[in-house]
């Protein structure tokens, strides 16, 4: 199989906050960069589209860098402004405003070059019963995909998904969800951004939420990470979920998955820079153990139920002979 | 509004266990009808299709009882042969008995007069990582539900899903992947029986799991009971989420939802029958609390974001002026 | 029964963020205290003791609002210096500095007479397994909080537990392990803050939780709000919880609490004045309900096991005959 | 170190059944027996003492296998007289019968030569909100164990605690309130009985729950299984949670743990016996792991904070330099 190639948020190196603590200031680009490119193995970085956004300095700065652009992230979720939603938003001229941004965000991913864009609506859903129409919801939110995929047809539109945070209930809160805007959408460049992390937040097995994607055509990125399944800790990954991952990994080369293998985490209190290089060290080994899974050999376990087999066989795998 | 109609699983006044203690043994059919028909309001019964089964002695005992069949419910859950799944499995000559029985389930349900038959397929699913293709189980799904439909065309077959239990992760896991599975099968007669339990469990909203069945045209039979989230508890309607089971009601409602209410609970230490009676309760005395809800003043609330005013005025609903 | 006396945390009209969005910028302690006063029953705030902490000028402010000081919260969350923890710190020189910080805290709240203060220690803890020497931790913690009770022993000292958030463990997870560090420490002012919230994270039902700490002398104060379970949404109380909520006010009069309802909900799209009135809606709703109770009969029901008969009475005080 | 000695659930090997389906039908006391001496490393199992018990015939049985019996586990679960409850039930006579039962369950450990009993007090709980008054069920519970634990001075009375199931809520849902009530009741004997599973399905970290059990002397025994959090799945160790496991065991050695490690799983779809297996040569191996952690460097980089070393460190330990 194909080497996995890596990327990475470009945030997991910059600033860090919760709700109660700034732990690092902002960061600026140069020096996102600087600390991004001596991590082994990432090839490429994602890019929050937050205005102002000068492609120009950014393409110099990547290129000085030696790092790729992989995409571009819309900026529909930051500032207060967007705090009912962005594309399925009830205010009209809203939603007309966050079409737009997309918009612009798929002209400068084009500009870029990475025509890749990923839409994660965090403000659109709902906090309280009885608060969101949801069918009116649904509605303009389709009718705002098709009009920005129709718009950058030769952009692919990523969407993530996850079930909540900001709000307690995010419209597109799981992989099938998506696929079904994909769907009613009916355009080929729009897909999903699978972020392993909020795949288990949504009680999914990723790799099956992989499967679900990929079957049709619609898994376009990955985002790695971890947490402890009811909440986004973006952690670094394999630091919980050991088997899930493994599995993932297996799962993408079993699906002839060749886009990015991005990781999205969020270093407080650990060093950023040292934290991205566990996270690629600890996805390259897991990986390494993916590769040797013997495909042939679990198909056939799977196929005749040998689940104890399986055990057995996947426990050797990683802990060794007993 | 029209009235709900309300309708119960007949095993809800049977037998109970859990896996560690029996707590009623089972109960003939007569005796069951005998304290169904005592439940003020519930008009119709929904009866496992388990064999040996006797299509005119279970007509005889409905009509003497005064109540209607509304649905027939699979018995592709009973037994240890259905432990590795039914109409996703593996095995083929498995899969091909799990139809065939789906099958004979439609078959006597036309013959009872109902045309409705329900499938929870509570075994096709997997316990742990690495257990099962995820996409070979689909295939073998959509194939088996794609000649079941054809065959009874006549038929409503709603598909029951559940995240888990008996396994740990079911295949048809939530609504939305539910309705993937229709739309691949393309059959008009393939829908949704929403579980309001099974909805809690799956992280959904259930009247947003409704209207995504419903605006599709799937929404086919509702199961009314109440839980803790994490767990298939069975509990009574009302007794934990009341305002999520208020917003369900109204929901179905504003769908035009014109299908039975069917309580499905597990009562271990209540007494059924009261048990049941006690659903009704709780289930009549929300839905006139939902018929009070005017639709338009919501909708205008909903449509410029007056959070705090929809917010005020179900307060007042529910727990008056103060 | 008494009536209860209700507070809320100053910073409920304040700003708000998470970690993403601000929704609203920080506001002066002035035009706090004028939106607060305006809220109807309520009689005293909660004041972050975050410096420069001004004692005369706040309490000059408090009179002209006509509003008591109920309780000061230490600081010892706020900024990225206690990030791996303030009273159980493995370093000294911040385990030093959170104790005198506290100590602080204890004279600005003689000082304020109020003479109670909240320590909520949401830096203490850890994020991944095999991160703290357990032991070691808890040790430091008991040591720390023995100095301050004795420190300020005419100050109510009360710990506000809380499974997780913003650590993804916390030390003080729930209210039992409180209740043991208090018998620990072993000074009678030392007791539990319990916010109905974090003590549903904490998987508790938190009417039990009351029982817990109030029978054992240690239920100090009480914040109110609500949420999903999963998380601290800290949304308005009785939104979604109503069972809870409502059993939860019944438990306290019972144990005769006697202490401040205070308010700690974190409004973000939500104008923060109508959501404060209406928690205080929500709650006199609930306690009205609650004091109609009829104890003895309750009891009366519980002490027989006559589990159907609780069920029914509730549903007529909540939902009215049907 | 010394090496764990390992133990495991009788029932593991034996019947298996949930809610729906019942897999296997009951083994007699020496299939059991046979299938478990075949497990290499496993040198005593846990008996359920249910009537009808006999104490010689065991024995022999024992005897005749080569296991030792390494503890009693009372039978207050089994059956519906003890649906509301055994050692807290409101009902006199019942509590009566429940102590007695678990005192004879005591005699019967002395004249097995183990002298340990399991409680596991399942139906002690409640469903619904207002179904219990947690205050008399408290003081109930703590009577009852301060007799029992009299009567049987030289017993160690292990409580498992568990957050739910079969009720809704359990009385002893944690480490923590189960630390309460042995501290309440004052004796020496009485102690804890840790679920791995339990503890992560009451929101723990395992290894920190086992520390707050054994740093007050409490730590009587430990069942290990593994789960997805949420219900008690008792899935084979290792197969979900690696890295808790591994700390789990690493925390057991460094507190000198000296007691049984006991496999407490439920097989249902795989062969009980080839779990058994597994199930040892998954914790053999994470032992083994555990073993070669340097403890002196882990508590350094603890006691400095240097959480990126240990993350590093760690997964060199379990994936290899990469």
């Amino acid at each position: 199989m194909a080497r996995f190639r890596y990327a990475a948020g470009l945030w997991i190196v910059g600033g860090a906050k919760d709700r109660f603590v700034e732990y690092r200031p902002p960061v600026d680009l140069q020096t996102m960069l600087d600390m991004m490119r001596q991590v082994e193995h990432i090839e490429a970085v994602e890019i929050p589209y937050v205005g102002p956004f000068d492609i120009d300095a950014t393409r110099r700065e990547l290129e000085r860098a030696g790092l790729a652009a992989c995409s571009l992230i819309t900026g529909t979720i930051n500032g207060p402004r967007w705090k009912f939603g962005s594309l399925s938003c009830l205010d009209e001229s809203l939603r007309r405003a966050a079409v737009d941004e997309v918009k612009r965000t798929c002209d400068a991913a084009v500009a870029m070059g990475c025509s890749r864009v990923t839409v994660w609506m965090g403000q659109d859903g709902f906090d309280y019963p009885f608060q969101l129409d949801y069918g009116g919801a649904w509605d303009r939110l389709v009718r705002s995909l098709g009009e920005v995929c129709a718009y950058a047809p030769d952009v692919l539109v990523g969407l993530e998904y996850k079930p909540k945070e900001p709000r307690t209930h995010s419209l597109l809160s799981n992989v099938d969800k998506t696929i079904l805007a994909c769907e009613e959408v009916g355009a080929s460049n729009l897909g999903i951004v699978l972020d392993f992390g909020h795949s288990l937040n949504a009680g999914e097995n990723p790799a099956e939420a992989a499967t679900t994607a990929a079957s049709r055509g619609r898994l376009f990125f990955v985002h790695m990470n971890d947490n402890y399944r009811e909440w986004d800790d973006d952690l670094v990954p394999g630091t919980v979920h050991v088997w899930e991952t493994l599995e993932f990994l297996f799962q993408l080369k079993a699906l002839n998955y060749d886009g990015w293998i991005s990781v999205d985490q969020a270093p407080r209190r650990e060093d950023p820079a040292k934290a991205a290089v566990q996270a690629i060290r600890n996805l390259e080994a897991l990986a390494r153990l993916a590769e040797s899974i013997d495909v042939e050999q679990l198909r056939a376990m799977q196929g005749s139920c040998r689940i104890d087999d399986i055990m057995a066989y996947l426990s050797r795998l990683l802990l060794g002979e007993t």
